[in-house]
């Protein structure tokens, strides 16, 4: 039998805390009857919920903390006063001694990346971590990082960002050599941008068996499907993600607004409702909940704060797939393999990093 | 009497060429009657598109060309080949003689850009120039610059784009002091991003009497409307517009199959068919058509490429306004008091542009 799944969860995290997360998990322990949890914070609150979920009570751990990191903490602040002690950083910690195989949390994402960051230290050859997400296109669903954790970046470090992407649309889509775009403007000849260029030139000279460079895709060609992976650095990554969002809800709600104006419309919204909630479902965040943290030397779930069970667990699955199709392994056999073919610069970035 | 305002229009550009910018300029002079066009390209064209409006051929002036740049053109080969000598230029070089007051193309932005930049050369003040446009939001129409004309740049250049769509955003919407945000992202404390910090201190300090500025906003505030005037170098700008338009065209295809999926979702489509309508309208991306080139010694107004004539009117119509509302001098006197604030950088900018 495959060994277990052991999920250390940040019970604390979030908007709503152990009332979402241990609902969350129990959903995501009937879809994987393998997973084993570790639940860290409020231990009375943790227990209250497990009351009403005996069957993930079988296979959990509570581990009591009386630090909960808030919501509006800064990164700073989160280190200085939650390091070790805090329901966040101890899901991490159970990660890096090897008590769990991945920690999921719904808590602030800037707090949850600097403690993993400080806790699990980057991979070697990775000197800069990223957050990366699944976005549903027309054609299915891709992969985009980096979506915040890292401002800007060389041509190294998308190349890098282009491999650990590769490797988690591996895990996710089960592809074995999954496309590579790297997210670019349209206008050519325009000053700047010479790091992209030069990550295309890298991610076709090292013609990576692990993943197809297909060139530049534009803002349009996210949502087109373009590519399995789109790669651009964290500042236009969250830009793209946040402009998308923003429009998705807009749209809705003309649509809401468009329906509700006349009788005739009503008339057909009620004909049509069984379409509009499948375009609900379709449109719904919580379907694509789960921000993973590539880069380090263990592997961290990010849900969205405000989430319910569903979405929740929807990232704790996020989480179990990474570690069940092992998604550390993947990427450092590529990163391996690229640096066996360029020893020297690979030399040079264990070095600074 | 109001003086005319007087349009350059490039009528080879775009995918249709004569056959759409002249039927634009017919329905764009019947909102405008005080309109009078300098129409350049190939004058038998023009003239056999003109035909059937006679109202628009009476205040019109035809200039031959018999170069067109093309939609592939790279900026570069267009400046060679088309300088001096195509209808793109030509329809420039009338707003650089003072033949017009404006110049309209639907021809290819790379080029466009180019060859304004070498025929008008930026304003006193300002060393590169933005593309800004109108962008739909819950709560009206903003102003979103730098869409791709300059990728990155310092805070100097942020406020000066601040100045620049905010005196855009007091002539489109008639506002006295609009509102005006840098976009950034939410992670605090990230490293990178420091110019726009430093920008944001800029404008702070300046507290200019026309605009007010708000601090950052995310990617998912443009769409809620949280600024009149949306504030970011040209990569991220071009990456939030096109991932926006992506998402709107993924959503309208997902709403078109869920209508057309059972006999129940099609009866309610014919029963909402005007909410539809209206929401289609809403969504149409004629109805905000023309991206604005600012920071030139003139005015020049991009139309979408694959416009019909009614988006092609629309553009035309918002280089009008451009005109008549002044926009030149609301920039410089914007500019010049900003300087007269701060006279030592002013003269340093001056220096180098």
């Amino acid at each position: 039998m495959a060994k277990k799944v052991r999920i250390a969860l940040d019970a604390m995290g979030g908007d709503f805390g152990p009332s979402v997360v241990i609902p969350g998990a129990a959903i995501s322990l009937t879809r994987h009857p393998d997973s084993e949890f570790v639940l860290v914070g409020d231990s009375a609150k943790i227990e209250a919920e497990l009351a009403n979920h005996p069957a993930l009570k079988k296979v959990s751990k509570v581990i009591h903390s009386d630090v909960a990191v808030s919501m509006h903490d800064k990164p700073s602040q989160a280190l200085r006063r939650g390091r070790k002690v805090s329901s966040m950083w101890m899901a991490i910690d159970a990660v890096k001694h090897g008590e769990a195989d991945v920690a999921v949390s719904a808590g602030n994402t800037g707090a949850l990346m600097a403690m993993a960051r400080f806790c699990l230290r980057t991979l070697p050859g990775i000197d800069r971590p990223a957050i990366a997400a699944v976005w549903p296109t027309m054609r299915g669903d891709s992969i985009v990082l980096d979506l915040g954790a890292t401002i800007g970046g060389d041509a190294h470090h998308l190349k890098s960002l282009a491999i650990m992407g590769s490797a988690m649309a591996r895990v996710m889509f089960d592809l074995e050599r999954p496309t590579v775009g790297l997210l670019n403007i349209g206008v050519e000849e325009v000053k700047g941008g010479e790091e992209i260029r030069e990550a295309a030139e890298l991610l076709r000279a090292a013609d990576l068996p692990q993943l197809k460079f297909i060139g530049f895709v534009e803002g349009d060609g996210i949502g087109k499907g373009d590519a399995d992976v789109i790669v651009t650095e964290g500042f236009s990554g969250n830009i793209a993600l946040k402009a998308a969002e923003g429009t998705a809800r807009q749209l809705a709600e003309y649509l809401r607004a468009a329906m509700s104006r006349t009788w005739r419309s009503k008339i057909g919204y009620l004909f049509a409702k069984n379409a509009f909630k499948a375009l609900r479902d379709k449109m719904d965040p919580s379907k694509s909940n789960g921000g993973v943290f590539l880069g380090l030397n263990g592997i961290v779930v990010k849900s969205h704060g405000g989430t319910d069970a569903d979405g929740f667990a929807y990232a704790v699955d996020v989480g179990y797939d990474m570690v069940r199709y092992d998604l550390l392994n993947k990427i450092n056999q590529t990163l391996d393999r690229d640096h066996g073919a360029a020893p020297a610069p690979a030399a040079a970035q264990e070095a600074v990093s």
